[in-house]
This record gives C-alpha cells, structure tokens and sequence, in this order.
C-alpha cells in the first residue's frame, strides 16, 4: 500500500501551505485570507481569489453577533449540514434550515414560488436568526434583499454565494448594492460548500 | 422588484438549456451527459466535463443495484445530505454516513487515523451498502481502495470525488487502476455537492 498522510491535522496544515504557495504573489489582510484559503481549500478552485468580496464590516459584524450568540440560517440542508455547529454552540447560537418544512413547502405550492424565498419568510419571523447564508438559491436571495430593503430585518452578515445559471448572478450584484455586512462571490460560482466553509472560516478565527 | 424566473422546475431548465449551449460542441452519450450536466450545474464549473471519467459499466450497475434497494454509504455528513433520499427510498434503499459516530471517532483517535478510514470499515462491515460515495476524505478512498483489493466488498458503485491538495488526485489515480465501476473526477476538484449530484443524476434518470 502506498504511504499517504493520515493524521487529520497535518493533512489540513499541509493544505493551506499548498494553497498559499501557489497564490503566489496574491496575498490577502489575514483574516479575508483565512477565508479565501478554506473556500479553495474546499472547492481546489483558485479562481475564488479573485471573485470573493468581504465588505469592510462582514468579519468583525459577524464575529461579534455569533458571541452574542445569534443564530444563522441557511438555505440548503447541505450547507447547515457543513457549519460547524459545535464551534457555533459554545456561543449558544444554532443553525436553522426551513427548506423541508411542511408549512414551507404548502406556502410555496400555493404561491407557486420557490420554498427558498418560503424559508426566508419564516427565517426573519424570529429576530434570533442574524447569520443568512445562500448557498444555492437566487430566489431566496432576491427575497432577503426584498426584506431587508422594506426594513424587516437588518441581518449582522449575509453570505450570499448562490451557484448557477439562473439568477445567481444578478442575485449577488442585487446584494452587493445593498448597504448591510456581506460576502459574496461574484459571477456563477458559489454553492453550499463555499457558504459552510466562509463561516466555519469565521467561527476558526474566533478560537 | 426586478423580475427573475420564481419556478423551480423552469429554473432548473432553464439552466441545463445554458449549460448545453455552452458546452457547444462538446457532446456526450445520453447518460453520460446527464451526470456532467448536472455536475457543471451544481459548480457552475464548465472544466467538470474535461476531468470526469465514467467507467463503461459504472451507470447501469448503480442502477441496477438501486433498483434491488441496496444502501449508499458516504464520507461527509454533507454528501449525504445533498442525495435525494426521498427517490432512493422508493427503491427500498437509504443512505448512511458513519463519520460522526461515536465509536468511529474513538477507534480513529485509538489508531492516529482519520475518521474518514474508520468509517469505510463500518461501512463495509454491512453487505446491503454497495454504492460508496466519497466526496471529501482521500484517506477514505485509500481504505476502500485496500477492501476491494483484499476482496473484503465488491462495491456496485464508487463515485471517488475527493477534493484538495493532499492525496486527492493520487487516491482518485488509485480508483481509476482498479476493476470496479466508478465514476470520479480526475486532479484535485470534486466534493461532496459534486458526489451528490452525481448521485442525484443517476436517481432521476431511473425515473
């Protein structure tokens, strides 16, 4: 059998010197780095260097909310599944996904839209969830702007990292206007496991 | 409001139509098509249609297991979240990841391993699991790799998807030399939305 490194740790470090190798000349203010760092870390995509944007107070708002202890929302099982939640809960904050609930799935059959912006909906209903992360759906994106615009909720951090085709991109160019804590990437590329690795980034770094 | 297309199953048509006119002339067999559209649409990464191999006999021998009811096992709590359980289960078949069990995190903090290596041991250990879907962990393909070589399971499947810098390229180099239906990505892209959507692909044109 051949050798291969076993030991979790060093399988990480290793990792993350690889990667701040070949970023070569680019480098980042430490804590955009760490963050830059585990999204390629999690994707192997080197193109996340360039369409990551942190705004100004995304790190520090978000730092402060979760050890105050708030709670974040996601829009996939997959990226809740992928949060850290043991780091999260030392702060007493969780992670809530509505997607699969029942009175989520009526409300969007009877609409007739999506059960991503459903879930928005019931995610704002309860002022403990601060933390928005879209990993996947544009149109619970566009739906969170639409609230935060009327004043329903005025989140600590929107990460909004939707991928595809359809309505991903101007989702994000939509939430990149918007004056509240952010970070996003730009263009098609996003998805669940970019969103769980920007904040589990940011739940290492409080450590 | 701008307007954006608010129907999921418009949405996700929509998208497979823009990924199709963009591959241009790059086609590919029906099956084979499904699976790295559906890949590319889970990325939004156009170099998935360059790196993913799927071994002649991979598709119909995933199929047919499904249809049996056998069990799917995964490397990430993550993959396994993004598998569509509700279609599998028509079959009879579910899907089980054993990573955060508590007896397969004491026997790799025992032994200095992963707990990505344990976890294929437990898998293995019940003959009803014969798709293994690893998305993550390279140390975990490396084991399963040593099992089918020992002859100790005969997998339906391996969909070997690893992402990152150390060891995922070489263990997906290690799948692609074995006689054993797989499907993979080759170099260090791939995870678990990309080991789910491959998954998923497969489940939908079962229907």
């Amino acid at each position: 059998m051949s050798e291969y490194i076993k030991v979790p740790h060093e399988i990480e470090e290793r990792s993350f010197e690889i990667i701040t190798e070949e970023l070569g000349d680019k480098t980042f203010p430490e804590e955009i780095g760490r963050i830059i760092k585990r999204i390629i870390h999690t994707t192997a995509d080197f193109q996340y260097a360039d369409i990551t944007v942190i705004s100004p107070t995304a790190i520090q708002s978000a730092k402060d909310a979760i050890a105050k202890g708030v709670s974040i929302v996601t829009d996939t099982q997959m990226a809740k599944s992928g949060i850290n939640k043991m780091k999260l809960k030392k702060y007493g904050g969780d992670v809530h996904c509505f997607i699969s609930d029942e009175d989520v799935a009526l409300r969007a059959k009877e609409k007739g839209i999506t059960r991503a912006m459903v879930s928005m909906e019931k995610a704002i209903a309860d002022e403990k969830n601060q933390i928005f992360v879209i990993g996947n759906a544009p149109t619970a994106l566009f739906e969170l702007k639409r609230f935060i615009e009327e004043g329903a909720v005025k989140p600590a951090l929107v990460v909004g990292v939707p991928v595809g085709f359809v309505g991903a991109t101007e989702s994000k160019e939509a939430l990149e206007a918007l004056d509240v804590p952010y970070i996003l990437t730009r263009g098609r590329k996003g998805g669940s496991t970019v969103a769980a690795a920007i904040i589990n980034a940011i739940l290492y770094m409080m450590e």
